[in-house]
């Protein structure tokens, strides 16, 4: 199954930067427009998916899953999501958003715990079967502040164990992000998540109106 | 960690060849003579692992894991187990005995599920850190004979996914398998699964004893 007409978005960045709010606030607007918008996110999204997001997010194993069986973990979800979800919605013209997709994976096993970034874009490329997305919004944000927020939203002791990472980590995964970008000009646009949630939203929403325009149909 | 002075030995063959059975009697021996012996099975062998057998054994999900993301859990499981639980038993020089390994990932996902044996090859690799086995013996069983055992001991209705696959598939698991083991006959010893459990426990016997003797301390 291809890609044909639909368009597929994704919007990446570290924990507290926002994804999940400018998701919310574009797909309210992109709907009530009469946009068909589809919603996802990563790991989960599919049956499947949601039982290995569980079981990435659990803190409670005696001994911690190695960083290989973490990615692996990752790419399976992603598999699924791709094939049961993604491909046949853009096959539909459908607009698909995507809270994470494989640029989180780059940052944060490849640049942040070091699995060798080749390797992974392997076998990456083995589970998206070449579902790239159109455009990725990375929201770009200093680490400290980025757990500031999430220890304010989530109090003292954060709920997984990604967010229990040290700041050292998001220096990296921030780095390892902004690196993607730099490689791919033309796919990535580079927010500024210090700003407000509105001023965000805004420049999420005319980019898209802007660089997709009445071509959503054509694509 | 490497896989110094230890032995590593893996049981391969498809549903019904008797692999469990073979694995039991084998380390209730080696253990009554005195050796150091670690058995594990895949999917599984680990917290995680176990979790992920459950996923890979769910026969309820409304829409069914995609290949690519059975392969990759698969995968998951598997490097969770070398790096838990294999390369520690072997560095302290322990016989460790596994109960299926890549082999069957290449024989069931490659050669019966179509997946690209070379994809499958560099993912394992990655999966595995060079944890090979030193044997790897293969239980030979014509398809229609191990289904007809599957069907004996499960009743009609075989209790997950894989054991309803079709005798189709069963074929290519079995041609799969064969061509590996032509491939690497150093490492592969191939049983014939059709003989008593008597006869196949006291081949898989003599043969470690022959080919491992006084070595299995010294390697």
């Amino acid at each position: 199954m291809a890609m044909k007409n639909g368009i597929f978005v994704t919007l990446e960045g570290s924990e507290g930067a926002g994804k999940s709010t400018q998701v919310a606030l574009l797909v309210d607007r992109l709907r009530a427009m009469g946009r068909a918008v589809l919603t996802l996110r990563e790991p989960g999204g599919t049956e499947l998916g949601e039982e290995i997001r569980r079981l990435i997010r659990r803190v409670d194993f005696t001994i911690a899953p190695c960083a290989e069986a973490e990615l692996l973990l990752f790419l399976a979800s992603r598999a699924q999501l791709v094939r049961e979800k993604i491909l046949p919605a853009l096959h539909e013209g459908m607009l698909v958003i995507c809270d994470r997709y494989f640029d989180s994976t780059l940052a944060y096993q490849g640049a942040a715990r070091s699995l060798p970034l080749e390797q992974i874009g392997f076998i990456n490329a083995f589970a998206i079967s070449k579902c790239v997305p159109h455009i990725t919004f990375l929201l770009d944000l200093d680490p400290a502040e980025g757990l500031r927020r999430v220890h304010l939203h989530h109090g003292k002791e954060a709920d997984d164990r990604m967010e229990r990472e040290t700041i050292t980590f998001f220096e990296k995964v921030r780095a390892g992000y902004l690196s993607l970008a730099e490689r791919e000009p033309d796919r990535f646009v580079i927010l500024d998540a210090h700003k407000s949630i509105k001023a965000i939203h805004g420049e999420i929403f005319n980019f898209l109106c802007h660089r997709l325009g009445g071509a959503i149909e054509s694509r």
